[in-house]
């Protein structure tokens, strides 16, 4: 392509919102000139389907639930009056318990004010936190956030670990994140957390609040260990789609992120990306272009790299929201579709250095986007050459790769936004949530579950259960030693032989359930036993 | 497969080396009966192709250079007396200039220690310091490492302000590594870094040392102002492949991590993956999986699943020593092959929750490396439920992803480690070098080139030049407004309007260059100005 012919491409398309502050440059896709035009009876259903989503119509219907992300930063288009209250209620909650702990108010038994915040969550009750809290922290924060986000005990301990360098337990409050209440990692964090407090003789329940479901086995400990507070979640929202729910917005508000400005970000954006014109609509754009990229199949890689530090677990947070939203395996016509986009990225330019070398001249399975903020930092630069800053080169790099890709057939989509604070974030959460959801209308899939979830959790389960026999089975057989084979073979769980072997190499290599090994010539003569 | 052929084939597909600690399980990939002999002539010549390389051949043949990594932790491999005595007396200094560091030997002007240490680099001089420094901090580290790894003027600042409440730059020591020493994003960093050690009155060369070449940029640069030391970097150790050379082992070695662990753990996995009989040796089992799983041309994408917080970064690493290693446009035969293996990944059983739904249920273009470690935390484990720990579930959610995939004909290799410590990453480290060099054998591509990261950066220097010839037209026009067409056609570069556009927006938005725009209708009618 010619110079000028790049330029008018450019100019062409370019959705710029007036106002908004954020642009998306689609003009390196590769979509053939006639691409909107034959996708427009696509997009325009998946503006009816989503605006029949925002009136309360039962956008999932495998769960029959409504999907009410869009109601959070818009409590007027919820559908019932009642919905309406409970969204403003929940806020202004949250705002006031903020206030209330960044006043001291609220405040721990043993210190004047809580200093750190522990959010105890997984998933979409941590990827959105983590996101937001790395996106917008600064060094004049309210508190300081910290989060257990798995069942790694020695994660757990790492975290308790810089906790105790950062002022200890009796300055720290724990928030248990869970939507069911029911999430076992989540579950076992706030047991681990509950043992730590305990072990430092403070309080665990002076120290802790839940954002959890009505009801919820998370809700009813909390209830009756008298917890400092409980903040709703509601099944109307999913968990990846929860930023904006008091899921994130109570992390936030605790660090001391302007929540307002994040919930009016998103919108400004909700009201730019309703607008009945594919090309106008910069969500419309992007789900358009996944759709160009990867066939509507998912045969391309999103490969997200913001050039900015903080927005370093953007793609993270995005692995959920787009993965999980869109990695389905049948249509809603129950057609076997297996569809999805892989999502991975981290920031650049450093991910130049580790694979532009691919991108540019190796397996063509990707599509980039580019996330370009203008404004390079607070405050003047030094001149790292005459008339050249250190952000000059961020730019530079990025304008850089764009070419460099472009010359070979690489696509890209640049989303540019004029700096980055809470409104911005917003911005950035609801552009996604909604090209999301027309991606899904595009093709034709249920964006708002997740079925493919759950066979994990249960295999997980009678891995759990198979461990308690072989450990019951090892105590009333003390100092007897079995292989793995011999031990399944006694517990009648021959079906499960690989099963006990992982259990009991696992079991092995801890002191907790007392089992020891004696290694034979192979790992399968290798016997166990409790002494 | 029925149970018993499921045990048998794990039985089979596992490769577990006597005394090494590490064991790969590739029973989960559906390789059929054949593949091993099939490929034996391939495999054969990978393994003849490194032993040459191990011995001093012209590995990489573009830059006519030897490939040197493997003899950095069995120095009397190296095919010269000379070049023996090189890296055995880099390693005596790194180590006593740690030593003298912790000792308070080598000290700032105006603190008794160096309590900080802050890498500068980025790339492969900055994602293996990173994971291993994630991997193995402790509380009882001797310095806490910090990063500059990029040229984001902001994240540089968010950096600095983290050694303000971590002592300030009085006890921070600068490593400033780069081995051309011409990278701009590093080079960047430094003139920052400078910057603020002078802001604080501080003398940056007494806080400062270099890893880089001979006669580099950097090492002129840090030889004038009279660092405290220099230590280098060979044209025979890639970047990628640099975390055993002082690249790596300066940082390991200030934040106090064994290094002669972490050589002797890569020693003992060079001497494991050197056994000539692929089902043997880890390393061949890993790249002849990557080839099945991809059809030996990258098809499907290496979703890396470490169930252990501290290795989240692994995959970071393994995004630049695989993809920049494999992602390579023409073979050595000069075909053009596209070839290359995307990388992506965090930790389970956290990332379970953000995209496991799209891996069992969507697009099945990937395979898994689960990493397990055995070990779950110093120490004994509460009960999170009767005779159940927070690590029984994290071993159960790894074990239950594996099978849940399985079941849905998703392959998955898992690797497993006893524990971890210095060892055990030194390890990891030289198993992957070592897959990678094998996979590319099979590929018949150089792995140790990078011929597509120049375009990039190519590109950015005609951003730069473009920038200084904008800012000059404005300047020598004060008062006088152009929109992006008229500026380019004012500076005869028609041809580049859209980079004169991109150039302008990012001008305005920063006061650097006291550039303001006016906007206008439409972005291409806003001008702009030097006023």
């Amino acid at each position: 392509m010619d110079s000028l012919s790049r330029w008018r491409r450019f100019k062409e398309s370019l959705c710029d919102c007036p106002g908004l502050g954020v642009s998306v440059d689609y003009s390196r896709m590769l979509f053939p000139p006639e691409f909107f035009e034959t996708m427009g009876p696509k997009i325009e259903r998946a503006f009816h389907e989503m605006k029949a989503l925002e009136a309360g119509a039962i956008a999932n219907p495998d769960e029959n639930r409504m999907v009410g992300h869009y109601w959070l930063r818009s409590p007027e288009r919820a559908p019932t009056a009642e919905l309406r209250r409970t969204i403003e209620k929940a806020l202004r909650d949250v705002k006031k318990f903020a206030r209330d702990v960044h006043a001291g108010r609220v405040r721990p038994p043993r210190s004047k004010r809580f200093e750190n915040v522990l959010i105890i969550g997984i998933g979409g009750s941590a990827l959105g936190p983590q996101f937001v809290s790395r996106a917008l922290r600064t060094a004049k924060d309210k508190m300081r956030a910290f989060f257990f986000d798995n069942t790694d005990p020695d994660g757990i301990d790492a975290v308790l670990g810089q906790l105790a360098q950062a002022g200890g337990l009796a300055r720290t409050l724990a928030v248990a994140i869970s939507k069911s209440g029911a999430t076992k990692e989540t579950r076992n964090g706030m047991l681990e957390a509950e043992a730590a407090w305990t072990r430092a003789k403070l309080s665990f329940p002076r120290h802790a609040v839940a954002v959890t479901g009505d009801g919820s086995e998370l809700d009813r400990h909390s209830t009756v260990q008298g917890w400092l507070a409980r903040f709703p979640m509601w099944d109307w929202v999913g968990g990846r789609t929860s930023e904006l729910a008091a899921v994130g917005l109570l992390p936030a508000a605790l660090q001391g992120v302007d929540v307002d400005g994040m919930l009016l970000g998103a919108r400004y954006m909700d009201e730019a990306t309703r607008v009945a014109d594919a090309r106008r609509n910069p969500a419309a754009v992007l789900a358009l272009m996944w759709h160009h990229a990867g066939g509507g199949r998912g045969l391309k890689d999103m490969v997200v790299l913001p050039y900015k530090d903080r927005l370093e677990l953007f793609s993270r947070y995005l692995q959920q929201l787009v993965m999980e939203s869109l990695g389905k395996e049948r249509d809603l016509a129950g057609n076997r579709v297996e569809q999805g986009i892989a999502v991975y990225g981290n920031k650049g330019s450093t991910d130049q250095h580790a694979y532009v070398q691919q991108l540019r001249d190796g397996v063509n399975n990707f599509f980039v986007t580019f996330l370009e903020v203008l404004r390079d930092r607070q405050g003047r630069s030094l001149a790292v050459e005459p008339g050249v800053t250190a952000g000059d080169y961020l730019s530079g790099f990025l304008q850089g790769t764009r070419r460099a890709l472009a010359d070979k057939g690489r696509e890209s989509i640049t989303v540019t936004v004029d700096h980055l604070d809470a409104m911005t974030i917003g911005k950035l959460i609801a552009l996604y949530e909604r090209a999301v959801g027309f991606y899904a209308s595009l093709a034709g899939i249920n964006a708002y579950h997740q079925p493919g979830v759950e066979a994990g959790k249960k295999a997980a389960g009678v891995v759990i259960e198979l461990q308690k026999k072989v450990v019951a089975h090892l105590r009333t057989h003390r100092g007897a030693a079995f292989t793995s084979e011999e031990l399944a073979e006694a517990i009648g769980e021959s079906a499960e032989t690989e099963t006990v072997h992982w259990v009991l190499r696992h079991l092995a290599a801890n002191p907790d359930h007392r089992v020891k090994k004696r290694p034979g010539k192979s790992p399968f003569s290798t016997t166990y036993s409790v002494a």
